[in-house]
């Protein structure tokens, strides 16, 4: 492998799996570890303390990289020094690398994550910041986004994450908690959301939201065939069930998944008239999934996009980069001025 | 009064009126004239000359303005030379200034006016805009957004217009549509759009959306006061009925007022979440009436805010300009390169 520039490592911090890479300046990735991430709550009465068990895997991960382009397989030196590890962490990062607000991250709220790992990692520079941001600046060096002056990237897990690219910078708002699009309230008498209020866009368009609107079908007599898989008990339904069975063919299951089409639609058409992005990028782990859908969610989205006849079409892209967006977005931030003007491509 | 710097018009294009100002370049109105927006309809088969008698009435307030600058009242020469005309329009305006979706001006969609008036006003330079993005510069330069990295103007009148600041500029999106904010769906199974779609934020937060309130409160015997003014017919209940019955101190008419600040503070809160915006600015026809219950806004938008524990508070003001904010920024487009980086402040 021929490395063109100084290499970095991106950290891609997920609700079940941390993934890290070594990147080198033209986005070659070099070198890849993986971790669970660790689901351990905090002690009552022990501070931040819930948090050591996430610091330690990602210190982990970062350390097998660096000391995996340190020596070869033989075990002789190698010349890639690793400049900055970037950390993407899911839910609210403020400017100084703390995580403020983390529903889908236990332990991971309050948590001085970037002078943990500075602490641990030094004399390696460590950034910090929301994951999703980190996935749409990995779609709009190296992706789908290439080129976009206003992109929006909407990671669709267990919940819905999102970064956004506008006038041909990366957005992060007054205090750095721009992107939140999961909780955009689509729906005030809809279900409750872990985030306190009702009818978050993430409680029907995430992998969470597909699971309660598979158990809806399931209890509606909609899902036949998915419910008797499941062992016949509507509340065992989940997610997994209905994309798979969709993806063997099954109408009904595909019947589910535009349901939650529809709902995806809706929530990209909003955030299109606020932003009016040229291209969305769909990642995370319901991509796959959506595939199967795509043309139902395109042609949703023009009927809900206003003023869709004065309107040139926009661009709905998965993801090029894959499960890969967040963690080669890190160490992109990780080699660049972090949070500066900056941003811009190379 | 001392002018400074270059003279430039401002005209802002209303659903019921056209205000224009002549503004100097540190901000100093010079002069103001008004004329009432014409609400004419295009014959069928005319092609775009539905948008003739707006085209002239934005024509005659520019050539007023020029003239009272041009001679004093005793009809002697003046030197104030009137260098660009800003015009801010309502509806999504593209990058070549012709006005491609206008809901609220009837014979306004599919115009050229950036073409039509610039032939008419020749040799003055003419930049066309939409109304709130002219809002939010204004406010931004002069107003209540003064000095903010990142802003949302929200002008309230019979719908709801948006202005975005991002990153220290204008944020106009990929084809200069962004701010469409009064079209956020918040409830799609809510009352018909006229924009096509069902439960945009505008049937609930506006202008039209308080009548809306008033005349369901009305129905349910809810507003029995505003009632019989209005003559005991509910559907004969206006939003001017309210809003001056809660001035007056009718406490009913001060909980529908209140029914609709919630519906604002929702629609705020996704847009915090989604852009994170130091500051909200309220400007628009309904600002005096949302002025009493702006106290249960905020506390609404507390409450309905993602992560607000781990959040400084989010301002939200009144528009500082008033009226005049969209007429003012459109003067300041007007001197600037228009949609260019240079949108930042002087």
């Amino acid at each position: 492998v021929t490395v063109t520039g100084p290499v970095t490592i991106g950290i891609d911090v997920g609700g079940t799996k941390i993934l890290g890479l070594a990147v080198d300046s033209a986005g070659v990735v070099l070198a890849e570890e993986k971790a669970p991430t660790p689901r351990v709550l905090a002690p009552e009465g022990t501070g931040d303390s819930g948090g050591d068990a996430v610091i330690e895997s990602i210190v982990d991960v970062a350390e097998r990289l660096i000391d995996g382009l340190a020596t070869d397989g033989d075990g002789r030196g190698r010349s890639e020094r690793v400049s900055a590890v970037g950390v993407g962490v899911p839910g609210l990062v403020d400017d100084d690398g703390w995580l403020r607000f983390a529903p889908n991250l236990p332990g991971g709220e309050g948590l001085d994550v970037k002078g943990r790992l500075s602490q641990r990692l030094a004399p390696v520079k460590v950034v910090v910041d929301n994951d999703a941001t980190c996935a749409v600046m990995g779609e709009w060096i190296y992706g789908a986004a290439a080129g976009a002056s206003d992109a929006v990237m909407v990671t669709l897990g267990t919940g819905i994450g999102g970064g956004l690219i506008v006038n041909s910078a990366v957005a992060r708002g007054a205090l750095g908690f721009a992107g939140e699009i999961g909780h955009m309230v689509v729906d005030p008498a809809g279900p409750a959301c872990p985030c306190g209020k009702r009818g978050c866009w993430e409680r029907f368009a995430s992998g969470s939201g597909l699971g309660r609107l598979a158990r809806e079908a399931a209890h509606a007599g909609r899902l036949d065939e998915v419910l008797r898989a499941a062992g016949g008990d509507p509340e065992a339904v989940r997610a997994e069930d209905v994309t798979s069975a969709a993806a063997a063919g099954d109408e009904r299951a595909q019947a589910v998944l535009e349901e939650l089409g529809w709902w995806l639609a809706l929530g990209l058409a909003n955030l299109a008239n606020i932003l009016d992005p040229s291209v969305f990028v769909l990642g995370g782990g319901l991509v796959d999934a959506l595939n199967l859908v795509i043309e139902p969610v395109r042609t949703a989205f023009d009927h809900l996009v206003e003023g869709r006849l004065g309107r040139p079409e926009v661009m709905i892209s998965l993801a090029m980069l894959g499960e890969r967006s967040g963690a080669v977005g890190a160490g992109v931030l990780a080699r660049r001025d972090h949070r500066a003007a900056a941003d811009r491509p190379d």
